[in-house]
């Protein structure tokens, strides 16, 4: 497939697009500079070309990568997720879009979730995006560094929620290319957050059991 | 230990009465009327005889099972669990008070979690609580069925929270007494609210996937 990573760079981008990659799908990967945009790809290009993989990696302007893709993934830090879609609003018909933004602030010395008024972060990109997008909150509680190692069988769920099922299986699928990743289906967009709150929860076990890096699995 | 359920019946409430009453703890069953306390205490004592165990188990009304115990497990149904615990306040001096309480509504066929206006559960009992009562934040996610099966062994995690190290330290021996489990500590009080919001998440999956009985494992 044609995917796109919207500011393809940090957290669960990299492991994102080399896993991809390696399993045929062509990526493309979207900055607000096209010039950054070019200098990660050739990054994730050189990695894999390494290990003997021939990726199709392209960098481009968001707008474009947006165009060019079946699915999008937001790969934002939450405070500009929203002004970014709205940058590619136009470029957007029927692609699939995944979110994993999770919006947190830490006080003291814990992580808190901090939805915002709309009650979570998939239903404030919602609102963003135009009438009818197919949006599928997803991907966010992968551990980063495990995800972008490779060859590390990834023994964990994935738990997704949506409002189309069609758009929830490409994700399904996408997702279970990666070894040995479990989707989950909660359900509709609206269970959002509670999928997002795991995040913080989880940063926090990290944080308190150092040097583990926790995913979850439903047993 | 000395152990008192408030609301002894429902969900989880027998699960650990027979578990805990096999490793030896005293259990004192509490409830409105001290005939169905006493009532629950009798069904108890005699699934526990039934397997050869010499359980001791008391019924009695809650007011009473709160001043005998060393642990105060809030087994009650979240919209009562405010007025019960107001309702013993004045047993409560330094016992540990366990909540698992999780307020949640059904839409559609979905569940979703309505923490109070507190933040969380945990919070608003805080607030019924006398000064400096020890809470700990545990037992949202544990499968009811499975729990109450005692020769199951459980494999899987308890995520708590709370603001007294010593209390924590305490649900932590009492958990892991119960084979397999495992606690993990999320850190204060304050993010019980992404604790509590994992049960109608894993609801909502159970609902979803049949037969399973989820619960949740950090790995």
């Amino acid at each position: 497939m044609k995917i796109s990573l919207l500011g393809g760079t940090g957290d669960i981008a990299e492991g994102l697009v080399l896993r991809w990659s390696r399993v045929g799908h062509e990526i493309f990967i979207g900055s607000r500079s096209e010039e950054k945009a070019k200098g990660i790809a050739a990054g994730y290009i050189e990695k894999l070309t390494d290990r003997g993989i021939k990726p199709m990696i392209h960098g481009m302007p968001n707008v474009e990568a947006a165009k060019e893709s079946e699915v999008i993934v937001i790969s934002i830090p939450p405070e500009y997720a929203v002004s970014t879609l709205e940058g590619v609003r136009d470029s957007i018909n029927n692609q699939i879009i995944v979110s994993p933004v999770v919006p947190m602030v830490k006080r003291g010395k814990s992580f808190f979730y901090t939805p915002p008024s709309q009650g979570s972060a998939a239903l404030e990109i919602k609102q963003a995006l135009p009438e009818g997008a197919r949006l599928v909150s997803a991907y966010h509680n992968l551990p980063a560094k495990e995800l972008s190692d490779i060859d590390h069988d990834l023994d964990y769920d994935v738990v997704i929620c949506g409002d189309d099922d069609e758009a929830k299986e490409v994700v399904k699928k996408l997702t279970e290319e990666m070894p040995n990743l479990r989707v989950l289906d909660a359900g509709p967009l609206e269970v959002s957050y509670m999928i997002e709150g795991l995040t913080p929860l989880i940063v926090n076990l990290n944080v308190r059991y150092k040097p583990q890096h926790f995913s979850i699995k439903f047993v």
